[in-house]
This record gives C-alpha cells, structure tokens and sequence, in this order.
C-alpha cells in the first residue's frame, strides 16, 4: 500500500512542473532529489500501517527506531555534530567560517498522528538532513554555523501535549506537564526512550541571540496550494489553537422503559453542541475552523439512554480574538442546550496556543528564492500548529510549504509529489543560504 | 454505597402503604419478607460495583460464582429437584399431586448490565425461589409440578444476544449465533463456565403443551407505577425492539487545515442523525422510545475531523407496524443528511424481536390476585425486553411489575422498596396458587 501510493505521486505528476514560469526550463537543482526521496522511502518502513502510511506515535518504538536510523545512518558521516537534547531532539551542528555568528536552525519532526501519512513532518526532515549532505558533499562554507534538527514530539499523542522539543527549546511548559503519566508511564521514562533526559531539561532551552532565523519546510496540510497549482507557500503565521474538554452530563436509564419526554438525554445534548461548533464557527467570514474531532458516550450500551458525554471541541485561527469570539458564542449556546435538554454542560479550556507570525525579512526572502528558482509562490496561512510556532517566539522564523494532493493530511493517504518535495528542499536550502550572506 | 442503597429504600416508606385500599390493614403475607430481602442483599455481593449496584455480566466470573450460591445456598433442601439445562438456565422442579399436569414456571434473570443495578432480574428470581421456599415450609402441595427458573443470559451483554436461556426453551437462535466468539472466546466455552453445553442445547427447549403457564415477576424500570403510586402493574405485552447498526463514513482530514466547506465530517452527520432519531420517534403520540445509546468516533482525535462513525438505533414500541413506520422515516432522514453533509449513511437492522402479548386470562388472575391481597393495580406495556417474550411463544404468560422508584434502571441507582418487592412476590404466589386451582 505504501509502494502504491508513492507511485501513485510518481503518476500525478508535477504542480511544479505545471507552474514554472519559464517554460522547458526546470530548475537546476542543487540538491539531491533522488536521495532525498530514498531517504522519505525508508522512513517510512518505521511504524508502517496497514494503508500504507505510518503509526509512529512519538517516544513509542517506532519513533525509537527511526530516530536511532536517523542519527546513525543519515546524519553520520556528513560533517555534522550530532546530539540529542534533554527534550529528546536530535540536533546536527556544522560549522561556520564565523563562529562567533548565531545559528541558522532549520528543521521539522518524524513523528505522526495515529494512522498518519509518509509527508507530515518527514519532509521537512529529511530535507534540513538533505541540505546537510549537499552542503558537505559540494563543500559549502557558511558564515553562520548552521543547525538541523528533528523535534520531539510533535504531534502531541504521547501524553496529550504537542510540540515539545521546540517548546522545551524556548523553555516553555504547561503546568504538571514534567510530572505527567500515561498508562502508569511517567513523562520522564517515556523521553528517555529517545535519548533525552528531563531532569536536565533547562539546558534545552536555547538561548536568545544564539538563533539567527529558524526555517521549517512542511507540506501544507490543506487543499489550497494543490488547487491553485502553486508549488511553494509563504506562510504568513501560525493559526492559535484553542482546546476545550466538554462534559455533558443527562442520566443514564433504561432505553426501553423512559418515556421519551423523561429523558435526559447527554448524546441528544451532545449532538446539539456538535452542529452549533459548526454553526457559531462559519456564522462570520474567514478562514477560521472549529472541530469536535474525540467524542465519547457513556455507558455506551445500545439499549441505556447516554448519561454522559466527553468531547474535544478545537477552535483554530490567526486572531485569537475571533477564536475568542466564536468561543463565547458556544458556551452561549451550550447553555441554551443544556436547558432544553435537561443536561448540565461544563466546558473548560485544556490548552491555547497563541498564533506566531512569521518573519516578514524571512518571508521576502523564501518568496525572492522560489521565484529565482522559476518557482511561483503563494502567501498562506498554516492552519496546522507546527514547531515553528515556538521557535517564532526566539528567533526570526519562516516556513516554507509544499502542496498536499488534493489537500489530504494526517492520514495515510496524505501525499506530495517528489518534484514539489525536491523543489521545496531547494527553496530550503538557498534561503538558508541567502540568510547567511545577509 | 450498596449498603445506602438499600437503607434508602427503607427510609422511602412504601408505594403499596400509601396505596392500599383497605386502610390500617397491610395484606397478611404468606411469604418471609425479610427472607426475600437477606436473599436480594446477599445476592448483591456478587460482581457489586463501586457505585454500590452490581456488574453481573452474564458468563462473567461473577455471574458463575452466583449461580452456584444460588443453587447450593437458596434452592437445596427446599424440596427441588434442581438442574442446569444445557443453555446454562437453572431449573428448581418441585412435584405435583398430578404428575400429568404441565408444569407452572416462574423465574426471571441474575445477569445485570455492566454498572447495573440490584433487582432488575434479581427481584423476580429470588422471589420465585421465595415461593418454592414458603411452599416448602408451609407444606403446600400443588396440583401442577412447579418449576422455578434462572435464566441464562438476558441482559445479552455476553455475545451481543440477550434472553438467551429463554430463547433456547422456545428452540430459538440467530443464525450463527451458537458459533458466535467473542474477545476469541467461543460461546460454548463461554457457557460452559456456567454448566451449559451446548453440544445438547436442542434438549434446552421445553415441549408444547409441558408449561401450563410463565410468570415472571420484575420491576418496572420506568417511573409509570411510581408516579402513580399503584403498588402492582399488570403487564399487557413486552415491546418489540428493532435494532439498527447505522455507519456514517465521511473523511478524516486534518482539522486545522481542512477549510469548513471543504469537509465531509462523520461527525457532524451523525450528530443530525441523532436529533432525526428522537424527532421521528416523537413525531406521532404514543409510547414508542427510540435511542442512539451507543456511538464511536473514529479515529478519535481532537486534530483529525471525523472520517467514520459507527452507531446503533434502537427503536421499540408495542406496535412493530409502528416502529417500521419510524425506521422509514429515519431512512429518509438519513439520505437528506447525507446528501447534505457529503457523507454516506448505511443502516442496516441488526435485530428485531416481536411483541409479545401478556395472555388475557392470566393478567386477570394477577390483578384478581393483587386486589383480593388489597394492593391496586394499573395495565401498562413493558418498554424492556424480558424473558417471559420467548416463553409467550409456547405457554400462556403473565408477567407482574413492582414499582421503580423515580423510574431509574439499569444504574446502580436502581431502587424498589422493600414493601413492594414483597408485595410483588405475595402477588406472585398466589397467581401460582390461583392457576394450580384453576
């Protein structure tokens, strides 16, 4: 299944190929893309699943066994030094002619979403790697010494918390989070799986002044980029993310013997809330988005009336006032429902992480090397949550996205053609490069 | 908390002393009350829950350890010849002065639901051997053999199928079901925990014309006798129960990057089909219930939009005409949802059981029964499921109701006063008593 699906991105063909603007002229790479796609090929053999895409929750055997390949068989032998940092991130550190400059730090992550695709993360990845060996194999000298890495714990399914290496980066935890467990495993036993050690977790944090700019090539996640047949996106910010852990509570009885208008129905309730999520989020313009994407019932009998309910509603976009906004409008109408349903409904935020902007410097230059590159771009926003958006709180910071087939992600059918990877990868690694000349 | 429980019940005071017709004089009770209740208390130790009511599930270790104090403990040396049929039902048979009569059977279940309650089941089936226990003592010979039973598997939360020892009297099974496994678990290894083998089941079933007639007693479940104060219901029929597997399938995309119009979310669909559910139901006047109680979203994530779920209808009334008018409505429903949301919607029936009328003759002797003893009585339709719907199928059948107070079952908040269960278990005897007569 997975062989299926790379073939099925060697058969779309190109956007990028559609878009050029200099017609017969494809780009001259620098970089090389039959070995990035080798590399994207055998990362995927890690946390395989049945569809073809992969289950490589972060700190589980998986993202074990991927990482230690990384480190020994992509990141060895090209002028790099490596190590992992209390947080469990591999960093790969070259040189530069001036040692005294800050670092450019470019990268992204390895692990996935359960049931996940072979691009989310890994592209990025194995580009910032890809940039390294091109840079060692052409000889490159920078001025700046130049760092990749590959966070941990993106994704957030090891204990409910996402982006933690770059936020480990930055310095910055949730209250208890150093403390948690999952299924009786402690948070300092699951890190040390990959190598990292939270009772030195401060000395994970970066210092400022000693980034010169992050970067963070990433596929797009979303369909806009594919429809429009623009292979390289500037990404103009982060979307916040707000989480709410809703309860819904009715009574439990008997399904056959409650007459209908005694029931305090929590699934009735609970469908209620779901649809005015929908309603309250697309009531104004924009791109903002509102899911309730984890729902469970209980008892969860076909024949006892729901006498709870637990569900995750996300509110996502770039004002976190409108998220705000949207979110007053919910909690209004969950009173309503609560009410004529005969319910009680407690809502509580779990988690808010705050929209990052991008650098505009850093956009000017992704947008000036994608065009010498013959590549058209468009401006976008990231409705995903990325590294990036800590990171941005440090140092200068820019993403750069390619486009998702038919805007499919987090799911094995999420795919990117090869020559809108490689392109990308080369965007990477010329705006480095720019970077360090600036 | 079981233990609260119970002293709750003491400190309500009792339906059938507000309602009894003939003030200052409670009916002289043939039956050992406070035997009955040691009876119920000390079967509640058996799978007890922390909420303070029982997880009895049939087969379970808990249901296995029951039935053995049942058969050791409360039916030996009370004159019962005492059996398990193959089915896994125990069978207490106490002889006749005519041994050519067809036997009078009475009995109910000891199998609960997962965080069920003390008496539902538990109720009817210490009361009939409570009536086998006062025959004995008092040296009451009967006419007709009578035979007390303790069916196998009702609640049908071990294999998915309930009244199963009773179906197995009547020579009744689903196709596949006797090959049925569960958790890798085999039915007939299952059964055989509990002395079934269902190598021999077809010696389960009980011969036409061998049963002069069913009882059973039970408690309500819903709040109708309660409300009214009335201390005894005569059954009228058991409602049939349609059964609907219903998948919604939409797809799982990311949810930060997924524009609203974009989406196809399971979810949302099925939070419609919820609501279409009860409008249907409660579209015409009646006493038909229909309830989605059980729902999984899959995969799950508060960042994954909803790419399938899977829930179960169930629909019930005393009319199957008028519940296959309902389901036609929740089809059409359906389509306009799919239509609507971009999803598809497949239901299919899983199950259905029949209506099964009360036999007019027996429900006078109960309400004749109940009077004479001076407790008033109400006809009502049963909205669950009960053993005595298999056996109407082959003996004449009438089944007497206690009330539930506040209606509450299938929770561990399930409650019946003392006076009541005793009430009920008087009224059962002398319904036996009556019909041997007759």
């Amino acid at each position: 299944m997975k062989r299926r699906n790379f073939t099925r991105a060697l058969l779309l063909g190109s956007a990028w190929e559609l878009s050029r603007s200099a017609p017969g002229a494809a780009p001259a790479l620098t970089i090389d893309s039959a070995r990035l796609r080798r590399s994207l090929e055998e990362l995927a053999r890690f946390g395989r699943n049945l569809e073809g895409g992969v289950s490589r929750i972060a700190w589980s055997q998986a993202d074990v066994e991927a990482r230690a390949w990384v480190r020994e068989s992509l990141m060895s032998g090209i002028g790099l030094e490596v190590r992992i940092d209390p947080a469990g991130s591999i960093y790969g550190r070259r040189a530069g002619r001036e040692p005294e400059q800050p670092a450019i730090l470019f990268g992204s992550h390895i692990d996935s979403v359960p049931k996940g695709g072979n691009f989310d993360g890994d592209v990025g990845s194995m580009a910032a790697i890809e940039v390294m060996h091109t840079l060692h194999d052409k000889k490159i000298a920078t001025r700046h010494p130049l760092e990749c890495v590959i966070w941990s714990n993106e994704e957030g399914f090891a204990f409910g918390r996402g982006i933690f290496g770059s936020r480990a980066a930055i310095g910055e935890f949730e209250p208890g989070e150093l403390e948690a467990t999952e299924n009786g495993v402690h948070i300092r036993d699951a890190v040390r799986r990959i190598g990292g050690d939270l009772a030195r977790i401060a000395e994970a944090r970066r210092k400022p002044g000693e980034i010169a700019a992050y970067l963070e090539l990433h596929i797009e996640q979303g369909g806009v980029l594919d429809r429009a047949r623009v292979p390289i996106g500037v990404v103009e910010g982060i979307v916040g993310i707000n989480r709410y852990a809703a309860r819904i509570t009715g009574f439990g009885n008997h399904a056959g013997t409650t007459p209908m208008p005694e029931r305090r129905d929590a699934l009735v309730a609970a469908a209620r809330l779901v649809l005015a999520v929908r309603e309250e989020t697309v009531r104004e313009p924009g791109r903002q988005v509102g899911t309730v994407g984890k729902l469970e019932v209980r008892p969860g009998a076909p024949n006892i009336i729901p006498g709870e309910v637990e569900c995750v509603i996300e509110l996502r976009d770039l004002s976190l006032e409108k998220v705000e906004n949207i979110f007053r409008r919910i909690e209004g109408r969950a009173a309503e429902i609560a009410r004529a349903t005969g319910t009680t409904i407690d809502i509580t935020r779990t988690s808010s992480h705050k929209p990052a902007l991008a650098t505009p410097w850093v956009r000017e230059i992704i947008r000036g090397q994608a065009r010498a590159l013959g590549l058209s771009t468009m401006d976008l926003p990231s409705g995903a949550g990325h590294d990036a958006q800590a990171l941005a709180r440090l140092a200068p910071m820019g993403m750069i996205f390619v486009p998702s087939v038919e805007g499919i992600s987090h799911s094995p059918k999420e795919l990117s053609r090869w020559e809108d990877i490689a392109g990308g990868c080369e965007v990477l690694m010329q705006t480095i490069l720019a970077i360090d000349r600036r």
